[in-house]
């Protein structure tokens, strides 16, 4: 009995466990030392990968973090400096891994959802030379996690790639997401991978493999990215057992992710009412902002806890509700039966 | 010959020469090995300083950059989070050492000039765990040397220290500009200084000293610090030729700030007409906003270098003059003669 | 077609392929959310593992450099000191990630095989001070992989034990093949256990296991290590399906490691009528000096490949012939008729 | 009163304290903003230390150990690998600052007073590639201070040379005390120059100024050298002080050193019979191993302490005695009324 046969898990979309298809995959992959770059399977998950994002390599990993972190390393040099939101992943939950080894400094700008505005980042960046910290590159999430799943839209991103050109400095996408920002704007990945330096995207969020996300980029990029790996310590050897399971989840699970958002948007038009809604559903997580409700997100999250329904406490006040492919229909049906309750008798 | 025979120096109030009275201080001073803890007039200068503040110790240490790198690596282990503005001095001036050096990650908040909102700041504070990044340290700049030598109110300051206690954090005062708030608004030094785990305060700015700068914290602190110094590679030997000067500078040169001020001041009341203030001066530095100007940053420090008065380029549209103590009446006459014809005619 | 399929491969037991055995135990694992410590998988390979060695916990990492940097920086703080020999895995493979990650100073002891000189360790050390940097940590090989595969006896641990608790010092072991040192001098693992600090064991090397490596230590230790390893980017999530690979690999292929060692065996005495053994054959490796014979290790290793047998060049006059779960005795047959042949003829 | 008021201070020549000469030379100095290279003092030093080396230019710093780490720095890229012996000052005394600001692994050989064997450094030089960690410096210390102040032949030095030269590896002088080198083997500096990547020297040591050193180079790795030290926090604003000390010292003290040697040999003389000599005297360092000593360092020191002489305790059966301007013939009289009837009496 695991956490899964218990409850219905809105905590994460990484808590997809793999389905009997991808179980044969896994059991039927041809593996080999991927060290030494012998392992097929990885080499071919990563051709499919680059080709996906129009870019011409592409690295796995045995993490996002591990496949930002690399990327961030690629991109920006010990004392340099890196922009993002206040609330990326990248200084949020990578537990301080771009200063700690990588030595990237880092300004935030305010995180408001998914919204970026290009003035501003514009206004941040600082130039080369001898006095003042260069930055050397920008990150934006796609689509951003604490942001609620939002997605920036592409002519954000084209302006922000404006803006990144003319200051002569690299942009990077933490794509971990970017399948349901391709699936809900229906924005093609190439046109996405166009726009950025660097990627990374992963297979066990909610593709639903198990492990792996990949670092996408340049050639010579990624055949840096590849000593970078190694010294964090990400050279994983048949790794074309974990591999397997990502083509699949290419091949199979992308297109299914539009019944996740939908399933995502049953639940928000459910505790919209109660006011609760952090920003408008796009896609397949749900932010609770519980400001003003007299229920704390520990405490909300505990009263669902007792009707079988896990969700993530990402703050005080903040909650979160997350679709996948091991959530069903019956399960949001059961989540509709709860949650609404417990935020009207609170 | 040397620029400051030359030219009105507007540029910064690190330009500073020492005095005659500060010279024959230096010459008599009494000095030993420092990195023994043997130099007399390091030892007296800690003392003093420390005493000023009213903590326990002090350490001495070659630059003010030092001196906040020092106290950052106290307080935030790599990995670990530091918040601080987006303008601060400790992420702009010195060269990503927080996180090349202290693995130290940051997030900022945006500058608007010497304001802070302690309510935005409580806001970004992560509390300690195992999914992000905990918050160990907040860092204020007193005065703000991008922000215009702006003033934080110690209401500000108190409401601030509330937060940190709070949310159990440690509070640092980047204060190479302190002396210039305690004459503008009047506030002991020891009023900031318990207010503060640490502060890092300057001698050669405002005060004149040829160099150095101090750590202040408590005794079981500056103990680290010294260890911290050394692998910084700040133990200098007979130091106490440049405590001397530290020593004399601390007894002659803080009430005279207010002098610096009032020509400030008059700079300022210049300029104004022109729309190019950024910000209300309070001290002795006086920010240039050229936004809406014809000239830029670089075109008007050119001009003004023609005209023999030397000012600095922040940015494209940002500029800077600075008094000091070796900028007399007569040099702020002269720079009145030029700077407003310059503007007007441009 | 791979590697496996074409050649004879002795270059390294990390390119085995695991069994259908092992794929059968994979295909059927059950899994969670690895780093929400829900995976059973993975919990149930880190108990069995902590229990083998005698310690409280253990955690799994992607790669055994994960393995061992985790432990490293659990030992060792930024700018304190590890000592260990100067071919030893750490300093030698992984990338540097000691310092660059762990900003932790080294200075090494000069390799011979897997000799080890207690008292010239003891002479090393470096005390506790504000001076020098102080030694946290001592790190040993076993078996040693540079070394030959020699095994470092009982009797020389225990002395180096005593020389660490004499210095108030740790005592760390990069075991990736101590099933190999296990099997060679019947010392049994939770021998080995007692007398480090933490040890790190590999699951993809001698046993066969696709991808895998786990720390060992104290429960307090582990639990730090959990931060770590998210920092390095190493949380997993499903990460049961290899914990299963692991599991089975552990249970199924410890004691079968001696066949690998009798390969070895055949293998030196076919080559040492040639004088280029480096060191005697001990476990599964077979290290070449060939200083005194006219082939450089890339030519051998050229000759070989072209008669289907592939070996490893570590340095221009070093080569390294490894048996494993995948050299069969028909393969040692063909080796044995194509390297001596090639030896005697060059 | 100060230490060297009422002892005869043995222990560093770091303790010296300026003479009156040295001292009108610093109230005279001209000074300027040397972040902003507007010194002439500094600028004045930089080229005369530059072309006493032969090199195209050279920057000031703080310390010894700043200057070393800056040349470090500039050699070695994080994750990449420094060569040194194991009693080397920047792997001793500079308290990890390679690897925990560098992120420099390192590997040593064993430290035989000044004695290196170049065949055993070719040895552990390590290519570029992807496997292992690249060697990309060498370091040596002339004179070597744990190495008893012994010389390193100028033939071994070239020897050196050539192992670096065929492997592509930098070579870099820890050179605190290369002008006792320069007069106990009549060595032009330019020799020696002419032999390394990068050298540090120090004026602070021997040649008795109080404070710097500087890192000598090409004039591209000295403009990378200045973001370096401003990262380190290394930039100092009127250090023409302390330059002109430097140029004082330059021009007064070197030949004096002649002096400190021969005072260095009568205290050699004096102890020789009671076999506690580590190595042949040289220069102005005498190292006294106790091994076989009846009194450990710490009694050793305390005794002459008693007396009125101090000396350094460099490990439990390790101390040193140190000439320096600070030393007059009577004080060695004193020292040498001390020591032997210290050490017979035991």
């Amino acid at each position: 009995m695991t956490v899964a046969d218990l409850f219905v898990d809105l905590r994460s979309d990484t808590v997809t466990r793999p389905t009997a298809g991808m179980r044969e995959a896994m059991a039927a992959a041809e593996v080999g030392d991927d060290v030494y770059g012998e392992d097929p399977s990885v080499n071919a998950l990563e051709a499919e990968v680059a080709a996906l994002f129009g870019h011409e390599a592409a690295l796995f990993a045995p993490s996002g973090s591990m496949a930002n972190q690399i990327a961030l390393q690629l991109l920006v040099s010990p004392g340099d400096e890196l922009l993002c939101d206040a609330d990326a992943h990248v200084v949020t939950y990578e537990i301080g891994a771009a200063a700690a080894y990588g030595g990237i400094s880092s300004r935030t700008w305010p995180a408001v959802g998914a919204d970026i505005d290009p003035e501003v980042v514009a206004g941040m960046i600082r130039p080369d030379g001898y006095f003042a910290v260069p930055t050397r590159a920008i990150a934006v999430e796609q689509t951003h996690n604490r942001g609620g799943g939002g997605v920036i839209p592409l002519a954000t991103l084209r302006d922000l790639r404006g803006v990144a050109d003319e200051a002569g400095v690299a942009l990077h996408c933490d794509g971990a997401r970017i399948w349901h920002a391709h699936v809900a704007d229906g924005v093609p990945l190439i046109e996405y991978g166009r726009l950025f330096d660097t990627l990374s995207v992963c297979l066990s969020k909610g593709l639903g493999a198990p492990v792996g996300s990949l670092v996408v980029g340049s050639a010579e990029k990624i055949e840096r990215a590849r000593t970078i790996r190694k010294r964090m310590g990400g050279g994983m050897r048949q790794a074309g057992v974990l591999a397997a399971a990502g083509r699949y989840a290419l091949a199979q699970h992308i297109d299914r992710l539009a019944d996740d958002h939908a399933k995502a948007a049953r639940l928000a038009e459910a505790v919209a009412p109660f006011g609760v809604l952090a920003t408008t559903v796009r896609t397949n997580l749900v932010a609770l902002d519980l400001t003003k409700h007299t229920l704390d997100a520990r405490a909300l999250a505990a009263a669902a806890r007792a009707e079988g329904v896990l969700i993530s406490v990402l703050g005080p006040r903040t909650a979160r509700l997350v679709t996948h492919l091991g959530v069903s229909d019956a399960d949001i049906d059961r989540a509709l039966a709860a949650l609404p309750r417990i935020l009207a008798n609170a």
